[in-house]
């Protein structure tokens, strides 16, 4: 049999960490061989052999965590936001120190939500309109999520690279708020029901024709097949790789 | 063989009239004996024998119209927007005098979407939140639509006799326009798409649970069979009902 | 301050019950008083003055529990299966001899879930053609849920009630089970997708339009305001009710 | 101003040949310079001086039809059925000698369907489970359709590919149909229902999450777009490409 891949898991008490640590002995080829808490040493990575981390604490931790795992020839797979360009460009010197390292930042590990925001990027150029509803719970305080906000700007991004005019609208008389946000030139509307996680809705419309792409996130451990994949992948992608879909073989 | 209803079409030249022309031949109890357009004599509803009338004729018509098939001992079914409260009294008025005749006056001759409504006024008070999305074609002008201004009303309407309170949202941070627009406390979305026509979805949520009514009108052809329905049903309904539910067995 | 009204509740450590503990304690005016599991005694009832029961316990259990509680005066809400005819028919004839007592014996608590069934009913007789797409987790044995299968019944019996005839299908070439199970005449799909929990959807469709009526349940504990309306309701309904849509003021 | 390109629409009486010379018309840098019907001599496809043609016509004429094209240097975008493998096989040969000349033969041109069945197809080993859902007017007579039987397909190989086994499935006990049917190991249900054109869903399902891609035709006028893209972009695919997605920037 072969050997699992030895992890260790950072922020292994929180809500994410502690679903990572099941979902790491869960799969066939990993084993959590070290799960760390605030205060516990990142000398015990050492001690128990990881060679693998997967960083889900908080944005004060995150940095040292990752260099620590770098300087040590340990590959990384984060979740933890607070990487901002100045934290992300020292990191990618720290690795061109350790050729054979590789990191996975990643500001959203739903394989689902990855797919639906390159599929909707890819789709918005063949398309006369395009519209984003999301849905959330009411205890959210923003609105719309940042998700929404980020599958709008790839939109957006993706029709003026294709010289794609703004979706038309013949509104000129509104109930204020009616028609949504405004992102990029792009309409989005936030959903706040009782019941609801996390769900976003794409509509793109052409003469006679509609297509929607729709993610659903039930639950918190959707992260967990993205976690994984990364850590099964990260080897192989020496350096910084920063969003899941570098990782996906989208053909994007 | 049983003898067909005489049914008189004004407004024929239109492109709801003429859909009704067709609808009401097609039909196997119905028969159009008089098709009027814009200077067509009154008279020629006498002459032809109607019994019945549907006007789908304009707003400066339809009174005269319909106060002419009443003094003359017709039914009325009327789609013809234009009825403000002093036409509604007055024409109760003559109805009075004539204890026999039977008018319907409906906005939405679209089942499903009278359906929807109710449906969603019904179930409004057993859920925490509840939301509208309203899709439409991109030459729509308003936004919302008036349905799913009404539909609002009729579910805060209902909210409120039950003593429900408002929907929770937390939200303290949006981008301008997120929420969608208040209508008596009931947030309203509107989505403008190439490809659609007129769309609407009523969202309820629960813990745990959520119920969508939704009602798709992909063609005018949907008013159709609530136009047949009020012809067969106008006659056991003497004296002045405002809109298609009233003829519907909802029990509401 | 009100008094909390007294509940105890039967099968208090399963799944079901232990959601109804903390639900009955978080409401405002209900109290749990008792808790039972498999093994404790009825008497506990009685010595914890308990006014309302609910049993969420088993099959063999629960009519020697609520027979329990109908003879000491006490109202039931019931959820748990196994309430053949002769046991409903033996219930109520103890009921008639404790005429102040009222007991709720429902298949499904899910307010929307009970809310979806009764439209779709309702609104089956006003178009051609309705379909059943339900969707679950990929561990359930049954396909089509008894949910569904209970939905079409009633929709075929509100069709036939109106003289409405089967639904339009001219398949003639088809892939063995690709236009689903028939139920009464109405086509039933059972979609089994991992990530799901329970899901329902009635499509109806008449020229030009369609109506969708949609439950989502995400997660047990929509069952409990069910639970909860049972309670505060069932005193004000003496004697036998089958079915939480007994209690809905849906004027169906 | 730029010359438009001179097209040639065949089999341009039918409905879709006819929606094809309104559209071609419609497009600025397009322009019918000949409309041929049953009869019509393909000599005045040279006569009018066409460059690029449109095949709408009948699988009995097509091949004719766009081997005469390819002879006097036109360009073919193929719409109609009945290109066999040896039919296909001859055209390439036949193209190999007319080097600077393309044809594309689509199946489809919806571009949304064409999109969907290929984001489908490339999701389809990050999940778990997949099924799909396809829905049809009913005077349709087979189930399922084409496209939902490709789309199957396409899964099933990319599954097969990434080594991704088959969706779980524990249902032991099952009305007849209701898990729809088996094309190799997706299942696949087919919902008939009056006011409907042509729509698919695709569900891809994991733990805790669910993506959903859906295409909606509402009016065969959605193919035009496609055809239009066809005319645009065949000159710079020389040769003989099957499929409209060898067009589109997909990186798949």
């Amino acid at each position: 049999m072969a050997e699992r891949l030895p992890v260790a898991v950072l922020g292994a008490n929180g809500r994410m960490g502690s679903e990572a640590v099941k979902a790491v002995n869960a799969a066939d080829d990993l084993e959590v061989v070290a799960a760390l808490g605030r205060g516990d040493s990142l000398d015990d990575l050492v001690d128990a052999g990881a060679r693998y981390i997967v960083d889900l604490s908080i944005p004060d931790a995150t940095e040292a965590n990752v260099r620590f795992a770098v300087e040590h020839g340990m590959h990384a797979v984060v979740g933890t936001t607070g990487w901002d360009t100045p934290r992300l460009d020292s990191l990618a010197a720290l690795l061109g120190e350790h050729p054979g390292v590789g990191v996975l930042i990643a500001p959203n590990f739903a394989l689902g939500s990855v797919l639906a925001s390159a599929f909707a990027a890819k789709a918005a150029r063949y398309f006369e309109s395009v519209e984003i509803v999301e849905l959330h719970h009411p205890d959210k305080v923003d609105a719309p999520s940042g998700t929404a906000i980020r599958t709008a700007q790839l939109i957006a991004a993706a029709r003026a690279e294709a010289g794609v005019g703004p979706s038309p609208d013949a509104t000129t008389k509104q109930l204020d708020g009616a028609r949504g946000a405004d992102v990029d030139g792009v309409r989005v509307h936030a959903v706040r029901l009782r019941g609801l996680v996390a769900h976003e809705e794409v509509l793109l419309g052409g003469v006679g024709e509609q297509l929607t792409i729709r993610h659903d996130s039930f639950d918190r451990v959707s992260f967990m097949p993205g976690v994984i994949l990364g850590l099964r992948t990260v080897a192989d992608h020496p350096g910084l790789t920063v969003g899941l879909d570098g990782y996906l073989d989208l053909g994007l």
